[in-house]
Order: C-alpha cells, then structure tokens, then sequence
C-alpha cells in the first residue's frame, strides 16, 4: 500500500467519537441484525391491556427478559466477539461484570468457540457465578467492589493478551443492543414510541440509532432510576460527569458514569429522558408477574414503570422489559414490600393488661375482621409505663387499606389503643 | 317434523357417555378449534434446555399460563358458551369457581355480550373475586366451602334459569381444552409426546382426544399431584370414586371426584398417568422463574415437575403449563420453602454464656464464613439448664448445603453447641 493510500484508508476510519457518530448508518444496524440471526432468540410483543390503561396509549412489550441468557446483552457481546479476527478470537475475550453481560459474553463466546475470561468482585452472589460458568467461561474472582474486578480484567488483559469486550461504549456492542427497535419496528409498523432503560446508555444508543434510521418520526423515549440517573445528569451539564452515588433496586442500570461515545449517540437520538421512583419501579415489577406472568429484573422493569408518566396519549407504544435475572430471593423480598405497600399485611403493636383473657379478645376482633394472623410476640419488658401490662405484636394477612382500616376501628372502638408498625 | 323423523334424530344424537364417547371425532375438535380462532391467543412453545437436560428429552413448553385470563380454562369456557342458542345466551350463563374456570367464563360471557354469575365461597380472597368482576361477572359470596357454593349456583340457577357451564365433564367444554394439542402439533409436527396436568380429567380428555384423533403414535401422559390423585384412583379402581381428602399445593388439581365423561374419555385415549411430590411441583415452579422467567401456579407446573419421571428418553416431549393465576403472596411463601430446601437459608439456636462478647464471637465467625445475618433472636428464658445461658437464635442467607455444613464446622471448632433450626 502507498503512503497516499494508508493515508485515504485512516481519513476514511472514523476516530474521534464524533466521526464514529456521523459515520454510523442503518447499513451498521442491519449488518448487526445480520450477525445476530439464528443466535438470539426473536422476542415477540405482547399486547398488554393493562399497562395500556395506566398509559392511556395502547402498549406492547418488547420482552427481552425471555431472550437467552435472560437478557438483550447477548446481542451486543455477540455482535462485538463475532467480528473479531480470527487472530483475537484465538487470544480469547476478557470483561468485568456481575451480571448481565457477564452472560452475554459467556453465550456469546461459547457460541463462536473463544474462551471467556470474566472478573467478578469475590461478593458475587454464587449463583451468578455459576450461570456464568454455565455457559463454559472462567470466572476469575477478585476483590471486594465492581472497580477491583474491573482492574484485574485490565491487568490480565494486559498479561494475556485477551481482548476486551465493553459492557457499552462501544460502536459494535450498542449497534447489536440496537437491533431490538429493528424488530420491534418490523413487527408493530405503526408503533410510534419505543421505550428503553438507560444503564451506560449502550441499549438506549443502539435503539435510537435503528429507530431513527429506519423512521425518524418514532419517538424513542430513554428510562433512568431516579436514583442511579447518570445520563439525565449528563444531558442537564452537557456533558459526561459522574454520579457522586447511586441507590437503586434496578441495580442493573446503577451506572455512576455514562460512556462518552453513548452520551453522544443518545444526545444526538434521544427525544427525551424519564426518571422513575424505586416504588414505581417495584410496583411496575409486581404488576408484570401478576397480570403478564413475567418475571423481570428492577432494571428490566424501568420501560413499564414510565408508561404512566407519558405525555403521548392514544399511541401505540413498545415497552422494552431489558433482562429478568433476578435472584428468587430478590423477588421474594421485592414481594413482602409490595405486600405492605398494597395493605396486604398489617402489623401493629398493643399494650395489654397482663391478665387472661385478653388475647382472646383480640383474636376475636381479629377473627371477626377477617383478617389471619401469621405472627404473634408478645413481650413484657417492651412497656416502659406499667408494670401491670405486657406488649402484643400481631401481624396479620389483610386486603387491602380499607381493610386495615376497619380492623383498626374495631380494635379502637373496643378500647383498644394501637400503634401502626405497618 | 314426523314422529319417524323426531325418532331418527333422537337416535342420532348420544346419550350415555359410551355414546359420547364413541360419536366424538375430529370433526368436533376441528369446530371447537374454529370457534376459538381470533378470541385466545395462539400461545408457542417454548423450547427449554433446562428441563431437557432434566428429562433426557427435548422439552418444549406450551405456556398457557400466557394464555388470556391467564389459563387455558378459557378454551372450554368459550367453546361451550359460543354454541349456546341465542335464547339460551340471553338467559345468562352460572358457574361454581373460586379459580381460573371462573375467569375462563367471566372472559368469555363478556366477549358473547352475555351475562354471567359466578358463585364463590365468602371465604374467597378478595383478589381473585376482583379478578373475577373485572371481566363484568357478577360474583355471588356464599358459605364457607366450595360445595356450599356449588349449591348456590345450582339454586339460583334454577331460580332464574341460567344456563349452567360445568368446569370439566362437558362434552363441548372438554373439546375447547383439546384446542391445545392441534397447537402444539401444527407448530412440532414431529412431537412424541404430550404431557398434561390432571384436575377433574377434562384437559385431559380434550387433549387426548385432539391428539390421538390427528396422530395416535403421540403418547399423551397426564399428571396428577400424589396428594390429589383422582384419576390415578379411578384408573386403578375401574370406575370414578371419590378420594377421602386431598391436599396439595396445586390447588387448580385439588379434585376429590374425576368426572364419569372425562374418565370414559380418558380410559379410551390416555397413555400413563403420572404422579408428582408437593417437592417436585415447587422445585419445577422455582426452575420456570430461574430458566424461563415464567410465573405459573403450582398446577400449572405438574407437566414439568413429571419431566424427570419420563421412561422415553431423546424424544420431542411437549409439556403444558396450563395455567399462571398465582397469587403474590403464595410465590413469597414457595420461595421462602425452597431456599430452605436448597440451602440458601440456615437457621441455628446456640447457647450462650449470658456476659460481654459472645454474640461478637458468634458475628466474627459467621462474617468469616461469608454468611449474612438476617435475624436475631436473644433469648433469656429458653434455656432451662442454666441461668447462666441465654439462647441465640441466628437466621442467615447462606450459598447451599456446603456452605452451612462449613459454617457449622466452624462455629463447632470454636466450641459452640449448635442445634439447627432448619
């Protein structure tokens, strides 16, 4: 090759982030598609009646927790690793993740035969370790926190030679998170919003890059914890900054730094950033297992917890529900507060004259109510003003405020005086 | 008419169930199949590594949990209320149900612009009455047991003359549940076998039916629980008897007596019967939630819970979850059992000299372990040899069975007497 020619080829390779922006096509979108074709699964919408109402458009989801691996993140570790020479792929792929991606690049690797290496803080949850191990990767425990294991990946990527599989900021992995919206497209050809959680912003970029490439009137609409709202900030500032904390259940998306090259896609695509309440969150997690019979993890969920806060109406919106791995005992947890948040369990606390009988009287009232009793302490020391009285804990089954509210002025109007725990 | 031809179409139409049984085609599946098309939704299988691996088969699953109203109850619901004659649908159609069945009517009274009542006992929660009125039925609360509501419905329904839907042993009831195999075989024209839970025998029986009728070479296995095995009995007594009692956490199956047509129906056609542990239908409910991010009720898993007692081994094996309407806090509950049951939860009483420094002890080895404390009890008046001794009792989140019998080792080293708690 000529000096004129190296010199034509390096004008014509994107290098700055605003270069690789301009110079991303729908022609890059497809090609990712393509890549990704016999290896992800095809998720099909589902209508949903009742998300529908509490948007008032008509919504589908884009389930995306029933893909394999359990999330969209196999489609971007598949896209980057399957482009990889044949030289690298040999040297194998190397990345630092608890979750989600971890899988993806453990799928996607064991599917194109590399090896896998993958860093996780040694407080990995085991169980996460083992899907990953599942799928043929080595996992490679080291220290206590996300950022030590992101720093051993980088040293043995440095020892090894491996080469390094981003869980976002990067053209190949957000373009196969983007052919989500090519699907979503092709099947609902009118749809007219599509909404995407935003973590480092890798999903939400390569969704609204496909979106507005195939049609540029669709809306595509980015979701964030309020909690963990790295790019909501960086759109506020303008520019990349970190978060100084972030509190989220969605701990999918608690990202404190969005990447510089999805800042850039995003703020060039996006039509618009919604942050969600952790109790929105929650409650947009219970109603999918309740009405869909769909699990989902908090990060999967952000897309279905915006719905009611759009200001679209009679649309016809895709929601996407972005990875269901969640632990059961996550989910279980998750359940007990939304139990109590719907008054489907109350607790209260009452002094009682430490004489017989008077248990008796509050399983009656209790019993008249309706309500089941699941746990009883009854504690003597607790009741600083008598010694002649003992404290009774009772929780008990209930449905629902109105419910409770009842049994408290039963309780109330038998003399009773009760102290609402929750 | 004359009286030869009013004679001639009495004597084509049966009449015993042998007749029914003999007269049944499928022909009648066919139209049940027609009668259905644009009103359920078409759900598709699943094709599951997990449950293959358990199976020595290739297993897919037919979710019906997804199916409108949340189970397959639907089918027959509508199957048998379509074919009601106009005068017949303006008298309104009555059921006896606190489950899906009553759904399954309520949906589809709505959709033929008929009125339904649906009769439960008051004991009911209040969930599935709401879930129940949300498709416009009236919901009649009477007694305390499903018999005394049964019989309600059977005087109100003579009172106004309503038309009553039984829940399985009806001809044009049981066709609609048989829907669900032409699915299965259009979409895996290869399939070996169906698996289907057994309730009272009418999915059964619509199943077989269907399935038979398009290809007799595919078994058709149903599945009982063991604590409500109904079928089974009847199977092996020669005629339906009714069992004792019956107590499983599939309450969808709970059914002490089979119907007389659903045993005819299934004595013909049905391959095997299989029964299932209350442990194998909760550990096949908690594997759809980990692999499949699937809710489904406990009856709803009984096809995946007999996967692993299959004599056919590397055959197509279609396993139906028929049916998902669980409610929350009964997940909470299964998930709390089944961490127990796979070590992910250990409880332990241990006492202690009653002076400073022992729970600081008992902390610095569990923390050592890597075990989290989620409860604590301290408890002085339980230890009855010594008033020198209070009682500690410690539940923590653990990583398996290993990880507790570590645990105990260590605190046993350390000269502690443990007594485990589960």
């Amino acid at each position: 090759m000529s000096n004129k020619e190296k010199k034509d080829v390096a004008a014509d390779t994107p290098n700055t982030i605003e270069e690789i922006v301009a110079a991303t096509t729908i022609a890059d979108v497809y090609k990712a598609a393509k890549n990704l074709d016999g290896v992800i699964k095809r998720t099909r919408l589902i209508e949903s009646p009742f998300f529908s109402e509490i948007s008032g458009n008509k919504v589908f989801i884009k389930p995306e927790n029933l893909q394999n691996t359990g999330s969209f993140k196999l489609r971007g570790a598949y896209n980057k690793i399957c482009q990889l020479s044949n030289e690298d792929r040999a040297r194998g792929v190397i990345t630092a993740s608890a979750g989600n991606h971890a899988q993806g690049v453990g799928f996607a690797a064991q599917h194109l035969g590399c090896k896998a290496v993958i860093c996780m803080p040694a407080t990995t949850p085991i169980l996460k370790v083992e899907a990953t191990r599942a799928y043929g990767a080595e996992v490679v425990l080291f220290g206590d926190t996300f950022d030590d294991a992101a720093a051993k990946a980088i040293e043995l990527q440095k020892e090894h030679g491996y080469i390094y599989i981003p869980p976002f900021d990067d053209k190949e992995v957000l373009l196969g998170q983007g052919t989500t919206a090519l699907e979503i497209i092709e099947e609902l050809k009118d749809v007219d919003a599509i909404l995407v959680p935003i973590g480092g912003g890798g999903f939400a970029s390569g969704v609204a890059i496909a979106t507005k490439a195939v049609n540029p009137n669709v809306k595509v609409i980015g979701v964030e914890p309020a909690g963990a709202a790295c790019m909501d900030n960086a759109f506020k500032k303008g520019h990349v900054d970190t978060l100084p904390f972030v509190d989220t259940v969605a701990d999918g998306c608690a990202v404190k730094t969005p990447g510089q090259l999805t800042y850039a896609f995003c703020k060039k695509y996006l039509d618009e950033i919604i942050t969600v309440s952790e109790m929105e969150i929650m409650s947009a997690l219970l109603s999918l297992i309740e009405k869909h019979k769909l699990i989902a993890e908090g990060a999967g969920v952000l897309s279905l917890a915006a719905l009611s806060k759009l200001t679209l109406k009679d649309k016809k919106v895709a929601a996407i529900v972005s990875g269901g791995n969640i632990d059961i005992s996550t989910i279980s947890a998750l359940i007990n507060k939304a139990l109590v948040d719907r008054g489907r369990e109350f607790c209260f606390s009452v002094p009682l004259s430490d004489k017989p009988g008077q248990l008796l009287n509050i399983a009656k009232i209790l019993s008249d109510e309706n309500a089941n009793v699941t746990k009883l302490d009854h504690n003597q020391s607790q009741v600083t003003d008598s010694f002649k009285k003992v404290l009774l804990e009772v929780t008990c089954e209930t449905h629902g405020h109105e419910h409770i509210a009842r049994i408290i002025a039963a309780l109330e109007k038998a003399g009773y005086t009760i102290n609402k725990i929750y």
